[in-house]
Formats: C-alpha cells, sequence, structure tokens
C-alpha cells in the first residue's frame, strides 16, 4: 500500500521494460513490511545529466540503481564513489547521504564473489582463471582481486582490453598476482565465464574447457539459460559448476545494504 | 505488481506525507487491472524547476497531480494550459502529450460542479452565492460560471480579492451575471462557503446563513469534518446540504479523464 509516507527506489535504464529489480526489490520491502517501493524508471540514453538532477529533487527517493547505458555515465555524475566503483568506469548502486549526496558503487563483482561464498567456495588464496574483460569481466576481476583472491588470470578476445584491465587490477591490488592469459584455463581453482558466450545455445565457449584442472570448479556469469552450454559441457565432464544466477540473487542483498535497508556492510 | 512496463503518475507535494491521491489513484487501477502506479514524489518549496525538468526525463511518466505549494507555479512550467487552468493562476493535474509537451488544468472547481451534478444538483440557469476567493473559491467560481451558473455573487473577508475575481470571471464568462456579494446570502439557488472556516468546531460561518433562500442548498468545500458547523446549523433550519467531500471524489474521475486512464471528457 503506497502512502504519502513510503520512500521511493528506483531503475533506471534505457530501455526500462525488461528489468526485474522492482520485483525483487518489492518483494523485499514486502517480506519485511518496508514502507518502500521501487519503480522502474525510463530515462533516455542522452538525458541522464537532466534525469539525476530530477532524481536529487525528489526528496522522498533513497537510493537507485542504474542499468545500461547509465552505468559509466552515473559514476561521472555521483558526488563520491566507493568501493568498486573507485577502479571501475562504472557503477550500478546509488544511495542518497543524510546530507543530499549521492554516492555510487558497483556490486556486480560482488554480487559474484558473494554468491560463490554463499555456495561455499572461498576467495581468499584462490587462484582464479577469467575469461572476459568488458563489463562484467573488468567488475569480477576488481572483486576478486579484492578480495583476496591469490592470483587472477585474465583472457580476452581482444587481447589489449584484457591488457589495460591486468594493468589496472594489479595497480589497484598489488598482493593478488595478475596476468595476462590465453585459452587455456590450467592452473586455476576457478574458471569463470565472464563473456556474454553461452546466451544461444548453439554458442562456444570462452576458453578451453579441457584444459581446466579436474578438481576446479566452472563457473558462469550467463544466468539465462542456467544450463549454458559451458556449464552442460563441464558437468559431462565431471566438474563441479555455479551458475550465473547466483551473482544475480547475492546481489540483492548486497544493494540493500549499500542503501541501508539491510542489516551489515559489504564483505571485503 | 509493479514490473518494467509499469507507467508512472504521481502526486508532487511539500510536504508529501499527508497526500491521499496515491491511495486513490492506485486503487482505482487494481480495479480497471491497469499496469500503472501512483507515487508520492516529494519536491521542495524552491526547487520546482529542477523537479519539473526531473519529471519531465522519467519517459515513463505519463502525467502527475499538483499539490501546495506548487499550484501555481506549476501553470508556469506547463507547455499548455486547459480549462480552468486557463483562467485561474493554478493548475492541479498535468498530462504528457505524445509529443512529450506537459499540459495543464485546474479540476477543484470542476470537481465541484461534477459532486453537485452527481448528487442531481443542476448548475446550468441556477443563482450562485459564493463566500470565499481564494484558492478554492477561485476554482469555483470560474467552474460554475464555465459550466452555465446564471448568476454568480462572491463575497470575500478581503474585499479586494473578491473585486479582483469578479471582474476576471465577468471577462472569461460575459453570459453570467457576476457580482460582489456581502454577508447576506439572499436570493440564490446555492450557497457555497469556499473558505477553510469550519475545519475547526468553533468556526463561525462565512456568511449569514439565516438569509439563505428556504428552498435553497447550503454546499461546503470543507471535507473534515464531514459536517461542519455551517452544516449542522443549516440542517438544524431544514436546508437540504451537501458535503464537501463530493467535491474531491468526483474530482478523482475527472483526472482520470484529463489523464486518458478513463473513458469521457470532462463536461462544460
Amino acid at each position: 500500500m503506497i502512502t504519502g509516507t513510503t520512500r521511493l527506489y528506483a531503475i533506471i535504464g534505457d530501455p526500462i521494460e525488461h528489468v526485474r529489480t522492482p520485483m525483487a526489490f518489492n518483494a523485499w520491502f514486502a517480506e519485511r513490511k518496508i514502507d518502500a517501493v521501487c519503480l522502474p524508471i525510463h530515462i533516455g540514453r542522452d538525458d541522464l545529466p537532466r534525469g539525476w538532477a530530477g532524481l536529487r529533487s525528489i526528496l522522498n527517493l533513497d537510493g537507485f540503481i542504474v542499468t545500461a547505458p547509465h552505468k559509466a555515465e552515473s559514476k561521472a555524475l555521483c558526488d563520491a564513489v566507493d568501493g568498486d566503483g573507485v577502479h571501475t568506469g562504472v557503477v550500478n548502486t546509488i544511495r542518497r547521504e543524510a546530507d543530499g549526496r549521492f554516492v555510487g558503487t558497483l556490486l556486480d563483482g560482488r554480487g559474484f564473489v558473494r554468491g560463490l561464498r554463499n555456495e561455499g567456495h572461498a576467495i581468499a588464496g584462490r587462484r582464479f582463471y577469467l575469461a572476459g574483460a568488458g563489463g562484467a569481466g573488468t567488475a569480477l576481476a576488481y572483486a576478486l582481486a579484492g578480495s583476496g583472491a591469490a592470483a587472477l588470470t585474465i583472457h580476452n578476445r581482444t587481447r589489449a582490453k584484457a591488457e589495460a584491465l591486468v594493468a589496472g587490477v594489479k595497480k589497484a591490488f598489488p598482493s593478488c598476482d595478475v596476468r595476462l592469459g590465453t585459452a587455456d584455463a590450467a592452473g586455476h581453482d576457478v574458471a569463470v565465464n565472464a563473456t556474454s558466450l553461452g546466451l544461444k545455445p548453439d554458442d562456444g565457449h570462452s576458453f578451453d574447457l579441457g584444459s581446466v584442472d579436474k578438481q576446479a570448479l566452472v563457473a558462469e556469469v550467463v544466468m539465462k539459460p542456467d544450463m549454458t552450454p559451458l556449464l552442460i559441457a563441464a558437468k559431462d565432464r565431471g566438474y563441479r559448476i555455479h551458475f550465473g544466477i547466483h551473482m544475480l540473487n547475492s546481489q540483492l542483498e548486497l544493494m540493500m545494504q549499500f542503501l541501508g535497508l539491510a542489516p551489515g556492510q559489504e564483505q571485503k
């Protein structure tokens, strides 16, 4: 029941019709009897500065989620940036502080990290192989290195993007052994697909599955379908697998914590 | 259930906690299975231009209601003004046109007119006595004259305000016999209190009840309490009475029509 006292949250994007955040947030609010509502807000690709100014004017709006194509420009519009937002070029969660400042962070990678932990997989001291240096790959790389991964090998079809990401993560987390990789994923505890390969049933794999160590975990960021061609093949070969959906499910609680709607703080 | 396809409506004001529009709109949407939601949007007194720019940026926002203190400034921000908004200094309902323009109107007075009609009281050809030349009085004066009232006598404690309103209504509706009045309400078919007197139980009356013709209707704009001191006294003396709440209830359908959410058009 929305009344005059209901606090507002939102997800902004263009297009907006496909977003699922309002359902996830509103179910969370309903379960906990929180007097708040989450809305889809459609702000056009070229209109973000005006849209952000408007969101600042809505005094009962306490925070919002940012999706494509607004994640990079939103970082520039933030008054302050926290967490993985600092190193990556993007933010996806914005909170209004008591003093009115809008503080942004990026929780994609942290969602992946928490998803692994929730399934019983440690990060600290483990060796990660990461295929993909785009938006998801970048978020995962910083979150894994920032969560204590011992090593991180990054492979990307466009080599220059992987090189830039390796350099950035190395600089931000000198204690992590970050290297440029190939399609060969041998010598790692976890092999992750962070490319979009897997969305279509006839997609190939982003790395050489045969090279993965037998005890390693094979993980996805692609969440639809649940069983991507990579996970199907990995399961056939006896690997333990980790679904893409864990990243999204785990991120919800991180968003709520960042927005002050759940107890606790983002884990390091 | 709010999803990415849900259309947005709002009420803007400062403060916002007391508003009842979200409940009324959302009940309307639920009954008719309309995929839309109405939100309270708190925009500060001095921040309306930025807030309006933001509302323009929210492409899935199709319209909004305006309450205090934004009704006059919103008129200035409209791309076009319709109906009673043209003559009065304020608007309270804004619609986004297909071409993106924001068109405003004022439905307070039309709500009063429709409320009378719904209770079986005609407007055309009738003689109205109106106490009050503030926001409500102004809205009612233009709506009554614009709905075919034969005569309109306006009385206000501050005489200059009544004089200005009389002049304005005369000019807009030359066929209506508009005059400056006193506390004497004799010679009219309907006597209306459009002042705030009646909100408190020990409030006096805004006109001389004893002067009202015996067959006349005594009407209120004050809606809380239902039975104001004026209505209590009028009922005691055998007058037919008309509650303030009718104005609000009847306005909801007018708002929905103006916003394109209900069939039909505002009645003249």
